[in-house]
């Protein structure tokens, strides 16, 4: 399947995760609701298995290569999407390489071990990880997951979202926007492929770190942009060059705009999440909260936040809250 | 009402707070599963209202207090309590003054103040707080809402077993064993009531810091014990001196045991909760988390365990989680 993924798609791999992936929670918060300026709904998807979202797309893909198959898996990721691959193989009985950037979090880098994967250290500045990946893949003819760029990991981000529509009908007001993390773009296009859907006028909101804006440029100039290559983030998981070649045209069509945020604004989100909601969340994983903690998107209606992921090193962790 | 309370108060409670308390997840994971070596569901009290499982005692105790009354409500609390009559006495329009230790954590002691209530200081050593607010209801005609020793409060507390059962029937097994923490024994109290009426061969345990082991001792003895006035513990909520009058009676008939965690074994579930669960716990929240990954309870079958409250000072988590 090479074809850009479908809502069917996305109905698919929620039949095939039933029982699989945890069915996080849909949070509120009186709270945040009065920060914000509008009612919030916070997808907890840092609450999901090895802490991320990226469990649901990974698990996804590896149901879908052929379980007769010894030699495994490969995937390059910054931590959540090796974390992610790393526990769906150990649960199918997979051999999984996991090559990772060595300034990657330690908790990242300590899960993916834990979880029994091979893991394999590059330099973000001098090394192709794409390449070094294909070629472990070549070597041992296992299947490269991709992060992002790949209908089954697409369409697993997706079901997020049938989730978040179930759980918000209890709330009695249903959403009209919705506003993800984006990288490179994989959880946004699935879940924004799904939102639209159900709701065809509502409007969905990509939210980058300062630097690393290139799907907020690219929906600006109806061209993929590049980022500078000395950008500086806290926002780990989110560090990509570019809008994928199969998430961006998705992408295009479907997003209303794409807010940034700066690492002092993520910091705060966290340090809110900490007081307010409770819930420990990575800097990647912020940056929706913070997008609507300072009010960069009018909200018209409820709007559902998905906070990604929860793996954050304590000293890090720490200077974001005091 | 001066009777203990019945598994129909507790169910009156429940009908009396819909709508006014949000429902908490309740949470699977694998990693404690494997620490624990057993099946352990989490219910995340820590994402309730004000941080903590006594919104809904206070809730309930509010609620049925004459409505007319403009006299309001005076508590006495080392924070949580506080926090919790604090913010249902706003919702209901009430006056609220909450009496605090001098040195309860800056966080609890703020959000106290962001709730709108007048709140007075008192020292933990010298002056007597039941005292202190007992003259502050008189002479405001105000009326006293206690933090464990009230049916309505127990009663409310107890709704969150209603929840949690509902919730435990989607996991497929039906838990065997409740783990909560204990400081005045009204959360264990309306818990044990509704858990062994519904499941009545299961088991109650209340976990305490060490050094303020009261219930546990006074299983073992028959009789209230006291702890001894010099103790220290990093769970500022579970600094009691006795069980309740009301609570204890209820707990002796209920509790199969009473375990009892060190301050280490407090923090080390703190870093576990921040590093696998992904939520804030606070040193008094976690007890029956350490219980349970201390292995300090043989479980025979599916336990729930508590996490009752997130209401921490950066500084001190920062200790926990490093």
């Amino acid at each position: 399947m090479n074809q850009p993924p479908t809502i069917g798609d996305v109905r698919v791999a929620a039949a095939r995760l039933s029982g699989r992936i945890l069915r996080t929670p849909l949070l509120t918060s009186p709270e945040l609701d009065e920060h914000a300026g509008s009612r919030v709904l916070i997808k907890a998807e840092s609450l999901q298995k090895t802490g991320s979202f990226k469990f649901r797309g990974a698990m996804n893909k590896l149901l879908c290569i052929d379980q007769n198959s010894a030699n495994g898996v490969v995937a390059f990721s910054s931590g959540n999407h090796g974390q992610a691959v790393a526990a769906a193989a150990r649960e199918l009985g997979m051999p999984a390489v996991i090559v990772m950037p060595v300034d990657a979090p330690r908790i990242k880098v300590e899960k993916t071990a834990e979880y029994g994967a091979d893991i394999r250290f590059y330099d973000r500045r001098r090394d192709d990880r794409v390449a070094m990946a294909s070629k472990i893949a070549v070597e041992r003819n296992a299947t490269l997951v991709p992060s992002f760029d790949d209908p089954y990991v697409i369409a697993g981000q997706g079901t997020l979202v049938l989730e978040t529509l179930e759980q918000a009908a209890h709330f009695g007001v249903p959403p009209r926007v919705l506003i993800a993390p984006c990288g490179g773009g994989g959880l946004i296009a699935g879940c924004g492929l799904a939102f639209l859907e159900a709701v065809p006028s509502g409007s969905v909101y990509s939210v980058e770190p300062a630097g690393f804006d290139d799907t907020a440029r690219s929906l600006v100039t109806g061209i993929r942009q590049r980022n500078v290559p000395d950008a500086h983030s806290i926002c780990d998981a989110l560090l990509i060059d570019q809008p994928g070649a199969l998430t961006w045209p998705i992408n295009q069509q479907n997003l209303s705009g794409g807010v940034v945020v700066t690492d002092s604004e993520v910091q705060a989100a966290m340090g809110f999440a900490f007081r307010a909601l409770k819930l420990v969340v990575e800097p990647s994983g912020a940056v929706a909260l913070a997008a609507v903690l300072q009010r960069k998107i009018k909200l018209t209606g409820t709007a559902v936040i998905v906070c990604t992921g929860g793996n954050v090193d304590p000293d890090t962790y720490a200077r974001a809250i005091v």
